[in-house]
């Protein structure tokens, strides 16, 4: 049985979104999945139907982290907050894991606070899958640490991989993003992790990648800080937009164009799911003790649904664990 | 009369490219410019047609920069090469500006060498124009400096604002690269700059903007280092390249989709050249005394007269001329 705790209060859209998301799976194929919504239980009980599955149940917090909350502050006033409540389910083992539409600071503030980092690992890292030419690559990270040393870019390639490895079910080749191929090139700190990566003999690292290649699918895993892999996910999600956006008003300009939009209707559709980066929700907090999944705060309730199969994946592969015993081998 | 040292041995298709791109704007409406194509006399006059247009001439030089030399070993030993004595051309005032498809560590290297930096410009940085939803806006720095401190920053803006004001006729709006908007987020150097940029009057600075919003337009210009400068445009061109791809095999998946093909066709087209971000052809080294244009390696004729006439603006909006100007006010 895994055991999903939901901080229902979080996202720009409200709890709506959470709880419909929550029912489509508990009312779908994922058996054996337990989801423990948590909020304030009249909003909740509003939203909800009269009969719950019995898959799905409520736990009551009487306030929440709101989005432009400062994350220090939400640490220490937040104890009554649905975030901190969710993430106190998985401290307590009520819960195998925490997924929020919530603030990001505060989800990794309070994660690190309450559920701690495994041993080994100085900074936690947010990772997500990235669709690339075939199928996906995993990137990490993308904004919990805006400066990385050396060996904590170290730590956030063994846990890439680790994740990688359990998603692919083979061994995972991993890359660290620089300005260039060529050893030698980039900040001093790139070209040291590049050093102990090629050192170390659980990775099989492939050596420097470029930002374009980050897409063409060339490592299962790009390495970098969070300033790069942030602006390199938001810079990828900004032309992913403008693209749409120009073909929307492209096709609008003339009829002809309109014509052929009934014909390409289906596969316009699947390509918009498919290809923006922004559209693979579910940002996993790698190197806490448990899972912590972050949904993008203005996920609908489709791409909610898809952090929760994140967040469900990670409990059912194990992940966690697995990064905990490759890090003690050292 | 503006003249342009053409380095013509240059880029990864050969001189073929540089050729037929002068050729062009030489037969073209281009009256005013006089181009001189550098390199090898014997493999010129090969490519060359028997009778040169008035405006286009050739000067030998005997050697050429690989893409893959070292540029320190480029700078020590390449006298000989194109591209040196295509900047040379410049330095000795037989030349307005240089543009190069070559290796951009070496020419960044023999520009600084041969033609200095601008007076208070510790290091050039390299600009480019981006397409945004509306118009264009100026990225710098994409890559020439790994690193920059705050003031090397604030440097960057200062150039990029007359750029962008000179090619606007407006005050252009300044933004400064990062991972979220409010203050206190991102590294302490680019807080430390952004304190620079905020006391400036002479720049017209709104603050931080994150890497989704370089293609909305916000800002007219947007500053960064060159590592993150470097990442967000090779992951866009990454991006774009994807999407076309999956574009193009969903097309050809379905025969109703090929139907739709000729209806889209011109709008296809357009959108290609109008979109993708390599597209927008000639970095523009910003800071060093005269104009130096990079051509991107793999740029075809008409990407490579699209370098060409970049660095004919540079030279007709007197861009070098006016950031001496805006430095010496400080």
């Amino acid at each position: 049985m895994i055991r999903i705790a939901v901080d229902a209060m979080s996202g720009d859209l409200g709890p709506r979104t959470a709880i419909l998301a929550v029912l489509r799976l508990a009312t779908s194929a994922a058996s054996g999945v337990r989801f423990i919504l948590v909020g304030e239980r009249s909003v909740l009980e509003r939203l909800l139907p009269a009969t719950l599955p019995s898959s799905v149940s409520v736990h009551h917090a009487p306030s929440w982290v709101a989005m432009d909350d400062d994350p220090r502050a939400a640490l220490r006033h937040g104890r009554e907050t649905s975030m901190w409540r969710a993430l106190d389910l998985v401290r307590t083992g009520q819960a195998d894991a925490c997924v929020s539409a919530g603030n990001t600071g505060a989800l990794m503030a309070m994660g690190r606070y309450l559920l701690k980092s495994l041993p080994g690992i100085e900074r936690p890292a947010i990772c997500k899958a990235m669709p690339v030419s075939r199928g996906r690559t995993w990137m990490l990270d993308l904004g919990a640490n805006p400066q990385a040393t050396a060996e904590q870019l170290h730590q956030f390639a063994l846990m890439g991989a680790v994740l990688a490895t359990r998603e692919l079910g083979r061994d995972a080749e991993v890359a660290l993003l620089n300005v260039g191929v060529e050893s030698g090139k980039g900040p001093e700190v790139v070209q040291a992790a590049s050093r102990l990566m090629a050192d170390d003999r659980r990775l099989h690292y492939i050596g420097y990648i470029e930002g374009d290649d980050i897409y063409t699918g060339r490592a299962d895993v790009v390495v970098c800080d969070g300033f790069a892999g942030n602006v390199a996910l938001k810079a990828s999600e900004g032309v992913a937009k403008l693209i749409g956006e120009k073909l929307r008003s492209g096709i609008r300009s003339r009829w002809r164009y309109r014509l052929a939009v009934p014909l390409l209707m289906p596969l316009l559709r699947r390509w918009r799911t498919e290809l923006d980066p922004g559209a693979y929700n579910g940002a996993i907090f790698l190197g806490l003790r448990r899972p912590v999944i972050k949904s993008h705060g203005g996920a609908d309730e489709g791409a909610f649904a898809g952090a929760l199969n994140v967040a469900i994946e990670q409990v059912r592969r194990r992940v966690t664990e697995h990064i905990e015993t490759e890090l003690a081998e050292s």
